[in-house]
């Protein structure tokens, strides 16, 4: 009936399948959209995309994993990614062997329930302080990748924290729109606009005179 | 009796003194730190101050604003500074303008003070998620002003969440030592180290060829 377990990690990112799973996720973030995260049931997801409220509790846990599931995976793509960049990439070059990694996954889920994932996120305090605890919890993992490749502080936790913004700044452009440009170029655009913002940045900021 | 109301909207960051209001931000955070931030009460905050409970109530609406007390003003201060920043300044100038005004503020907190605040924040997800919060909402705040200064997206986001990375890593430092150097130095070196660590990526990450 449905093949699902494959992607049965996979939930509110990452590759999307026109199956069960893929019509409740579609439902779902619909449904989110419309009337909000909190005021949307799992019967009502359920009933939407054409399926048992028996057979969306097959594929997650509770709304909050069509939103959150698959995050363990894409934190470790990255970190992996980044642990295997060649050794003598510097810190953020190691960082955006990460991103590409992750936009491999990201870029196959829908841009438009993209879209609307990131819309209701946005919209409600406590699923954008989740998603920012994740996005934290990222940085900390690619930080400590980068402390084992032997790059100081505080270089590795900045080159970290930059590549998730980038990636955050990255997703929300391709979910955007974007020109249709797939979500690998959007990452690399969003970190040569990084590396133009700092780098016209008043040179040296070293020790102050005040 | 107390001399606090000059400064009765600053809580767990900024100007601090040995008046009624600072020993119970000293006694809080103490606590939090030798407790955990759940298991420590107001009355035993207001013992440990050697003061009423109902003194502390006259200065923090409930435990938590011995944390987040003072936000407000910080993120005021940040996005006047950006704001006001000479306007041939480049976006991430302006952001250090931000960023110079914040350190103002929170350097007069004493620092090992700040180094108890940011532990107990650390070791608590919720209080995580919320200080995570705060700082996306200055970045916000901050990437509007930029806006309204002509600079465009993403260059305007993202300086203005590397500000916020860089206040971060640089309020860390501080706290933890930092050879005793002002934080606003500090607040320089990071910023320095950000360019250092964007400058040596490889050139140019351009459309992939993939």
């Amino acid at each position: 009936m449905m093949s699902v377990t494959v992607n049965s990690s996979m939930g509110g990112v990452g590759r999307w399948e026109p199956n069960s799973r893929g019509r409740l996720q579609a439902a779902a973030l619909t449904l989110f959209a419309e009337r909000g995260f909190d005021q949307t049931t799992t019967a009502e997801i359920a009933a939407r995309a054409g399926v048992t409220e028996r057979t969306f509790f097959r594929h997650f846990a509770d709304k909050r994993e069509v939103l959150f599931g698959g995050h363990e995976e894409l934190r470790h793509r990255i970190v992996a990614a980044v642990a295997e960049a060649p050794v003598p990439a510097g810190p953020l070059d190691a960082v955006m062997a990460g991103l590409e990694s992750a936009a491999g996954m990201l870029g196959q889920f829908p841009r438009e329930l993209s879209w609307r994932r990131q819309t209701v996120i946005a919209s409600n305090p406590e699923l954008r302080e989740r998603e920012l605890a994740k996005l934290a919890d990222y940085a900390a993992a690619v930080a400590a990748v980068l402390r084992d490749r032997g790059v100081k502080d505080p270089a590795a936790g900045l080159a970290a924290e930059v590549g998730m913004t980038v990636m955050r700044v990255a997703l929300e452009r391709w979910a955007g729109g974007a020109d249709g440009r797939p979500l690998v170029d959007v990452m690399h655009d969003c970190m040569s606009e990084m590396s133009a913002v700092t780098a016209a940045a008043r040179p040296g900021y070293g020790p102050s005179n005040s």
